[in-house]
């Protein structure tokens, strides 16, 4: 039935190194599984193997940490150096106790270590930052997709943040292409008549939450299809879902 | 493929109304659509029509708004015995301003107005507010498409929440069934033998999310079958995704 919505998991994308063509490895594994990308499918995207192909990796070997992290590191029982990276991906400190450090990146997301991450990194003292523009970096995914596949397929680029008041993490988007992240029913009516409140919803955030379902930590599947959601084509940006500071009542 | 994840709206369900028997009207309109739910699909249903059907709606000719009330609604220029009912339904207020008001619910949910709406209710003046138990709820359902369709299905209850931080509102579970909502990643280690860090994921506010992209506004469809995501089964309970106020940097 064609209202039904299909996450389809990509597998067997190898290990990503810094300088590699995402775009290409994304596709060549979809073929490898006779999995056919095609127009108005969206490609959700692990934000771990876009910051490697990014070579958006520190050395933390490299890093001499500021009297602050160290500060902040001794409270935390932390790494100082890992500390001072995720400082200076930061543009404020939004919360931090002894355990927990949430900062707002510089791209304007609020999210514990400023997406800073050890995991899923070669290299026992490597770890991740988010990709510098991550709009930019799905943008050139979605340009590399059409001209291999010759599909006009939305790009969602992920990362998994923590919340205020609920535990657990869930996945979130960081980046858009092709897609508009927000959709707004202000104005229209329910059923009944009655006018919708307050309804604006986040579908990029519900798209990469859907794909959380299939990217888990310790499975390799990076890239997940969404195939059947139609959704507002057009040029947005994932910075739309950031609410802005003067708007938020938890800052 | 198996690995794959499908999602299904249920269409044709009839607008509900106190006392009705929900899981047999859900699943004589899954019958109608020719859709059979089978044993490890998830059923998400929106609150909407749970409230209904257990007959939580409130007509607002009937409340007496607070001298209290009065004082919030006059600031917020909103209906005074619609924040009576808000107060009434909560256990704190978290924020609120000249515009929204954010209460903690009796069931330690943080959301805007308690989960008291007017949208997709009929007649003007009456109100859905929350279940009062939505994880008995949700188990309801369960124990009903056991009866009816001999399936050991779980069931999602779903709410559409705002967050701090992001614009724009997503469906998050209120209420589970038959599957735990919070899934422990700590101590396990990634392909490069480290440790995975802070990684547990809310994967019932996921599932609560993905069928957000199906359940639009505007569209009647307050239900969406999930098949093929293979969860932890087990009793659990929503109130786990709540954030214990101790926990919570953010109250």
């Amino acid at each position: 039935m064609s209202s039904e919505i299909q996450l389809t998991p990509i597998r067997g994308i190898p290990e990503i190194r810094p300088g590699d063509d995402l775009g290409l490895m994304i596709a060549r594994a979809a073929d490898k599984m006779k999995f056919k990308i095609t127009d108005g499918d969206i490609i959700v995207v692990a934000q771990k193997i876009v910051s490697k192909a990014e070579g958006r990796l520190v050395n933390l070997e490299s890093v001499t940490p500021s009297e602050f992290a160290v500060e902040i590191a001794n409270k935390q029982q932390r790494d100082p150096r890992l500390i001072e990276v995720v400082l200076s991906e930061s543009a404020n400190i939004v919360r931090s106790d002894d355990h927990v450090l949430i900062t707002e990146t510089k791209h304007g997301f609020v999210c514990a270590n400023a997406g800073v991450d050890r995991s899923n990194v070669v290299g026992k003292e490597w770890v991740s930052l988010l990709p510098v523009a991550p709009d930019d970096s799905a943008l050139l995914l979605k340009t590399r997709f059409a001209e291999l596949l010759k599909v006009n397929a939305a790009v969602v680029i992920t990362d998994t943040f923590g919340r205020a008041w609920r535990e657990g993490l869930t996945n979130v988007a960081i980046g858009v292409a092709g897609i508009k992240p927000l959709k707004d029913f202000r104005g229209k009516t329910d059923d009944h008549g009655k006018e919708l409140s307050a309804t604006v919803l986040a579908v990029a955030d519900e798209i990469a939450a859907s794909s959380g379902l299939l990217m888990r930590k310790t499975a390799r599947i990076p890239v997940v299809v969404i195939r059947g959601y139609y959704f507002d084509h057009g040029e947005g940006s994932a910075r739309e879902l950031v609410r802005l500071k003067e708007r938020d009542l938890f800052r």
